[in-house]
């Protein structure tokens, strides 16, 4: 078995083709509808916000899957405004839009998959989106994957997309994905939105559970269980073109990993394109009583302000990291505790069960200026460990966050 | 009874006298050594931070308070260098502060309450701390309050005191005050401390509880349980100069009433002086099943780096207020939750059970552009509720804690 990356989208997996449309949602008057279709029905799997307020297509998404999750045929997305806290009118606007969908990719409503991302308040203008879905199926086409990419883009600067194939004695399969989020990388400081397909033939509760699994060591390494917006969403639909099944034992194992390096390589790229993001931070948490409480102190120390502003400055004031550990109700004993940084993962002792190291402070330094870096801290309490990805807080963040919708 | 704000500080207070010193500590060369001395002995009280990870002053208060709290003679601070994270030299540094304070000013070490607030990690240069203690001494004076408020100041910018009198049938009980902290308004951005005089006759278990009451009412209206920094101190001294008591049934409301006004103005203060803010927004949350999640729910709106990068640039994107309140897991149905905002509480409904008002959006942005506003969700399901107060997330914040070391 040979995994091999491939510069591509979900348009290099057969059958999967994308149109994009501008309706004129967007100030910039960018591209801002895209449809993602695919020529056989697929089953189809999704992985959605946890937070209490969900967009409008979170709900009528939820319920598609739930009657159909075995004959799905498109997506189809907007940027520019959520379509959340939008009320019934909401719901039947997103309604619409599988409506609108389905007449023109001649199917049935609840065939298609609807995402939103933007703007939280406002209704669409749903005969622009009515006009742009249809541009958009008009200009379906097996090379639109990077254009699809950059019409579900908010804040991103650039476009999201990984693909992987996986050759196998009985042919290739292929994986492919788009995605878009941006803000200061939680998901809750911005929707994250994620498309990926596959030519592999898969039953769809089997599909749920290993994007489930790709999801958790992905995405969410990139946020606190609960902490996300009102629209995140990541669907994943398989088509079957390739003729070959994934089930337990045959051929799951290898579409696993390949899913997982696909959910990993997007959830990296959306860390280091986060708003106003300069840098690239692993943040190890051993020694936890459990993983629960290492993701608890990991978290904290990912999205303290004062650390990801030492970050920003290049500035090796560890202390903020050893406060941001203690602040969240995870007993630990700092007289048994050791911090390191480096370029690589444990280069240079910073804290040594409860002190300051004999560190050189200009490697400290140097190490806090690279674009990458780790950050390992052992709260010698425990076994457990996980790593999370996280980046700066600088200036710019603040400044594309202080006239966003204005 | 008549309670009469007066411009003063821990040095309005009959019997109690501040003198500064510069000890070279901190690279501005600015005043660096408090010492707040009462000629009687103090019963006493103090709140502490509730991080795992605590400085040494805090481990050396709490021990001294539980060995003595009614003898206290003297606090003795420190800014530049917090003596946390410093392991047990930090911890026999604070006790040698105690006992250098202790022989200037001819009492015990364990009358002597010790702060220090800075950088975690570097241990203090205790000859310098030395000379700077002896100096402080030196120049006691019973108008040194305001001296007293600058020499502990890290990143703040302005001294931060406040004092009141509360005259009674049988004389006149003053409560006088002096605080720092700055960072981005929850004390876990910045160590927190205040010191709170009064000549009020208080036994020091009655003291305690009241000393409780006013920091819930106050420093933790900014902050979460357990969201603290590794420093964050309240202390409050009474020296019974006026010889008035205060016990139950007798003055002890009047006398909590006033604690309760003294730290308010103070924890308002620190907002204001929050590095960066511009604005003082009120955030109120009712229709909460319980206090607690009130509280959850008023503190992930007023933490929210979206929700404060709009507050900075004026924009009502009151969409992220939700999303905000809709992420830490607190169960409420939007279809049921209301959303004001105006420059008095209520002013214009902007979120109607579930869907966006008919409002005037440049009402609302002229609001947002207001100094002081007030935010209020209903989460229409409870009927408990609380305040918290926050300010805005500028791009002056990222700067100053991007380089507070380098």
């Amino acid at each position: 078995m040979i995994r091999s990356i491939i510069e591509g989208t979900v348009t290099n997996v057969k059958g999967f083709e994308v149109g994009t449309a501008t309706s004129g949602i967007k100030p910039s008057n960018s591209a801002d509808i895209m449809v993602l279709h695919s020529n056989k029905d697929c089953t189809a799997a999704g992985m959605f916000t946890t937070n209490q307020v969900v967009g409008a297509p979170v709900e009528l998404d939820r319920i598609t899957l739930k009657d159909n999750n075995t004959a799905i045929r498109a997506v189809v997305a907007n940027s520019g405004i959520a379509n959340a806290c939008t009320g019934d009118q909401g719901f039947n606007n997103a309604t619409k839009m599988q409506e609108v969908a389905s007449k023109s990719l001649e199917c049935r409503p609840n065939q298609i998959l609807i995402m939103s991302t933007g703007i939280i308040g406002p209704q669409l203008p749903m005969s622009k989106i009515t006009k742009g879905i249809h541009n958009a199926v008009n200009n379906l086409n097996d090379n639109g994957g990077i254009d699809g990419a950059k019409a579900i883009m908010t804040t991103d600067t650039i476009p999201k997309y990984f693909a992987v194939n996986i050759k196998l004695p009985e042919g290739t399969i292929s994986i492919g994905a788009i995605a878009k989020g941006s803000g200061m990388i939680h998901p809750n400081m911005a929707t994250m939105l994620g498309c990926i397909t596959t030519d592999a033939c898969i039953e769809a509760s089997r599909l749920q559970s290993m994007l489930k699994i790709a999801v958790n060591k992905s995405f969410n390494k990139i946020s606190i269980d609960g902490d996300t917006s009102t629209s995140d969403t990541v669907l994943l639909l398989a088509n079957g073109s390739s003729n070959i099944s994934c089930t337990e034992g045959k051929n799951q194992e290898l579409f696993q990993k390949g899913l997982n390096q696909v959910t990993a390589a997007l959830a990296k790229q959306i860390v280091k394109d986060g708003e106003g993001v300069t840098k690239f931070v692993t943040i190890h948490v051993s020694g936890a009583p459990s993983i629960e409480q290492a993701h608890l102190v990991a978290n904290s120390i990912a999205t303290s302000p004062l650390v990801k502003t030492a970050f920003a400055g290049h500035d090796p004031n560890w202390g903020r990291i050893i406060v941001a550990a203690g602040k969240v109700g995870v007993a630990f004993d700092p007289k048994l505790s050791n911090l390191w940084i480096g370029k690589q993962t444990d280069e240079i002792k910073i804290f040594n069960n409860g002190t300051p190291s004999d560190y050189n402070i200009e490697i400290a330094k140097e190490i806090f200026s690279e674009n990458e870096f780790y950050v390992h801290l052992d709260l010698g309490s425990g076994t457990k460990e996980i790593s999370v990805w996280t980046g700066d807080l600088t200036t710019e963040y603040v400044r594309i966050n202080s006239d966003y919708t204005t």
